[in-house]
C-alpha cells in the first residue's frame, strides 16, 4: 500500500511516536463503535468541512456517542497546522470518532469520553482518471444487509465495504456496485450513485435501509442539480433499472464526480455500455464551475 | 464500568505504557476489519481454548486475515504467564485478531501483517447469578440485519450488540433476546440460546443468516445435550414459539449456562414465565459436571 497516513492526532495531540495504552480499551477498536469522516485536503483547506462536521454531529448521536463538534472543528484547524508546518496541502484528512475507552462487554459506560483521531494520506490511485474520464464500473456478489437504525451512517462497522472491495484487483475498474440482497442497487463500494433511467429521469437510491449518506450525495441534490435546473428522485432503483440506464455518475466528496462508461457484471461481462449524455456533461462542468477543487 | 482491561499484550509484547503508532491505521480500529475471542481464565488456565482457537483459526479465513495459530496459541501461552506473575488466576482473556495496518480506504493490504491483542478483565458483573438461579431476560427492539457471508463469525462488527445492549440498565434483566426483521429469534446479546418447545423439543436457532455460532452454544450440542441423551435441533425460531415455551436456557463461554425462569418483551410486560424443567435441570447439571469451572 502506498497509501499509508503518515501524520496522526489523537484528542488534538500530534502523535509522532508512542499512543497512550487507553487505546487498546477502546471499543471503536472493540465493536466499530465510532463514526468517520474523510475529508479532502486542497491548498492547505477544507473546502466541506462544514458538511462533514454536521453530518457527524447527527449521526453520532445515533450512536450514543456525546461529541463537542466545535472541538472536533479546533481539533481539525490544529492538524491542518501541522500539516502546514510539514508542506502538506493536498490529500485527505481522515477523522475517526469512537465511543472511547470501555470495559469488557457490550454495555456502553455511563461517561463516555470519545477518542478523536485525525490522520492524513494522499490523495486515492485513480482520482485524477475518476474526475477526468469516464470510467468502468462493475457489480459486487456481496450483497449489503438492511438495518434501518444504522442505515445512513458512516460508522466504523465497515466489513461489508472490505469484503466487496476484495472482488476485484484490477485497476480496469474504478468502483463497485453494491446491492442489497433484494438486488436494489445502493451505491458504489466507495461512493454514491446517480442514474438516468431509460425514460430519462434522475434517480439516486433511497439510503434509509442501507448505505452511506455521502457529502458528495447531498450537495449533488442540494446544490448541483439544483443549479443545473435537472430535477432528481430518490427512489429504489432495480437491478433492470441500471442495465437500462441511460448515465450513471458516482460521486465521493474526495474524488468528486465520475462519469461511468460501462458496467459489468461480477463475472466481467458487460452489462450496459453508456455514450455521452448532455445532461451528464452539464451537471459535471456545473461542480467543477462551482467546486474547482474537483477538477 | 469497573470492569476495565487491565493487562495487555500486542503481538507478543506485554504492553504496559505506549502502544505503537501503527495501531492508529489498524483496519481493525477503521473499518472492524477483524475478530476476537472471550475466553474464560479459571485456575490459571484456559479450560476451552482449543475450541476457541479453531473458531478463531476457521473463521479468520472467512475475512482473508491469515494467522499462524500456534503464534496465538503462543502469545496466549505468555500472556497466562505475565497474569501468573501478577497473581491473576481467573476473570477474562480477550483476543483480537485485526488485519492490521491499512491504507486508508477499504482495499486489504497485499500482504496483511495481523495484530494480536490480548487482555485481561475480571468476571463480568452478574457471572454468579447467572451460573446458580433463575434469570430473567426480555426481547431487544433491535433487530438483527441478516447477512450470510458473514453470519456465525465473531467479528468485530458489533454496533448492533452495542445497540441492543442499550435497551436496558435494570440488573433485574440477565440477557436481552435479538431478532431478526422477520421475528425469529436468533441469540442473546452475548450469549445463545436453546429452547424446550410446547411439544417437548429442544431446539437452537440456525445461524447460517445472522448471529454468534458461540464456543459455549457448540459444546452444548456436541457434548452436553448427547450426554443427557436428549436430541437437539438446529432450526428457524418464532416468536410465537418463544412466548410459548416450555423452557429457555443461555449460554456463553464466560458466565457458562442460565436457567431463564421468564420472559418479558421490550415494554417490560411478562410474556412467559417458565417453572422447573427437570431435562433442563439434567443439561445445567451434566455441564457443571463435564465442566466445573461453570459451577
Amino acid at each position: 500500500m502506498t497509501n499509508t497516513p503518515s501524520v496522526f492526532s489523537l484528542n488534538g495531540q500530534l502523535i509522532t511516536d508512542n499512543v497512550p495504552l487507553t487505546l487498546l480499551s477502546d471499543r471503536g477498536l472493540a465493536y466499530g463503535h465510532g463514526l468517520f469522516e474523510s475529508i479532502l485536503l486542497q491548498e492547505s483547506t477544507l473546502p466541506l468541512i462544514k458538511r462533514h462536521l454536521s453530518r457527524l454531529f447527527k449521526d453520532s448521536s445515533k450512536l450514543n456517542i456525546p461529541i463537542n463538534i466545535e472541538l472536533v472543528g479546533d481539533y481539525l484547524s490544529q492538524f491542518l497546522g501541522q500539516l502546514n508546518a510539514r508542506s502538506i496541502s493536498q490529500g485527505v484528512v481522515k477523522v475517526i470518532v469512537t465511543a472511547g475507552q470501555g470495559g469488557r462487554g457490550y454495555q456502553s459506560p455511563e461517561i463516555i469520553e470519545p477518542f478523536i483521531i485525525c490522520s492524513y494520506s494522499s490523495l486515492p490511485k485513480g482520482t485524477e482518471e475518476f474526475r477526468n474520464m469516464p470510467v468502468n464500473v462493475r457489480c459486487c456478489e456481496h450483497r449489503l444487509p438492511t438495518s434501518q437504525v444504522l442505515a445512513g451512517i458512516k460508522h466504523l462497522n465497515r466489513l461489508d465495504q472490505v469484503l466487496a472491495r476484495r472482488e476485484w484487483c484490477d485497476d480496469y475498474y474504478h468502483e463497485g456496485l453494491m446491492f442489497t440482497q433484494s438486488d436494489h442497487l445502493i451505491e458504489g463500494v466507495s461512493a454514491n450513485v446517480f442514474i438516468k433511467t431509460m425514460a430519462g429521469n434522475w434517480l439516486t437510491p433511497s439510503l434509509d435501509q442501507v448505505g452511506i449518506a455521502g457529502v458528495m450525495r447531498s450537495l449533488m441534490i442540494e446544490e448541483i442539480f439544483p443549479a443545473c435546473d435537472i430535477p432528481v428522485e430518490v427512489s429504489t432503483i432495480t437491478m433492470d433499472e441500471l442495465t437500462q440506464c441511460q448515465s450513471l455518475l458516482m460521486c465521493n466528496s474526495i474524488k468528486g464526480l465520475a462519469k461511468v462508461k460501462t458496467i459489468y457484471d461480477s463475472q466481467n461481462q458487460l452489462l450496459n455500455s453508456l455514450p455521452t449524455d448532455q445532461q451528464t456533461l452539464m451537471l459535471s462542468n456545473k461542480l467543477i464551475e462551482m467546486y474547482p477543487q474537483y477538477q
